[in-house]
């Protein structure tokens, strides 16, 4: 789950989901299915790690292993509804970008 | 600059600088500094469009058109001032990730 951290990646290549959203007004349900998905990505194979933040714009970044770890996350039922309900309401608008790790460099004191 | 909006990127392939960070306590001019980098970034060659947010862990992605235009950028003089020092006291830890973006899909209201 997301804990304020940064995400513990492996040496790349690997990919990253990078989620870009903007909520409609309210709850309505969102905050739960939002904790519920986060947690549920983390049981996935090939699941890396991932970075979340919210302020005006929310940017969820997820790390995989393989595209296929992606796309088969992408498919699983209870991630498909969850899509499904954001389109109809809790987005007013969204860009996911599939993208492959090349390098990464850090810093930790 | 970022502007609680979702980047209008072109169609992929382009490429995206993931930086994330945890921040140090206090503001000590990190708040203006990043506000100046969010401006001069966008004043560069390649530069595609940014998404920043903050909620415990800092998220910023930039697209950009080429590594090369990432790398030019990374070696600016202001900006190689302001990774100094954020390495000397803005960021407690942080994580740059540079890819490739090779697809993408979304959502509009």
């Amino acid at each position: 789950m997301a804990d304020d951290s940064i995400a513990a990646t492996p040496e790349p290549p690997y990919y990253a989901a990078i989620f870009t959203s903007v909520r409609t007004p309210g709850d309505d349900g969102y905050g739960a299915m939002a904790e519920r998905m986060l947690k549920m990505a983390a049981e996935q194979p090939g699941y890396l790690g991932v970075e979340s933040a919210r302020d005006g714009v929310g940017i969820t970044v997820s790390y995989w292993r393989s595209l296929e770890d992606i796309a088969n996350w992408k498919r699983v039922a209870e991630h498909l509804e969850a899509q499904r309900t954001g389109r109809a309401k809790w987005y007013a608008s969204f860009k996911t970008r599939i993208a492959k790790v090349e390098r990464d460099y850090g810093f930790d004191r």
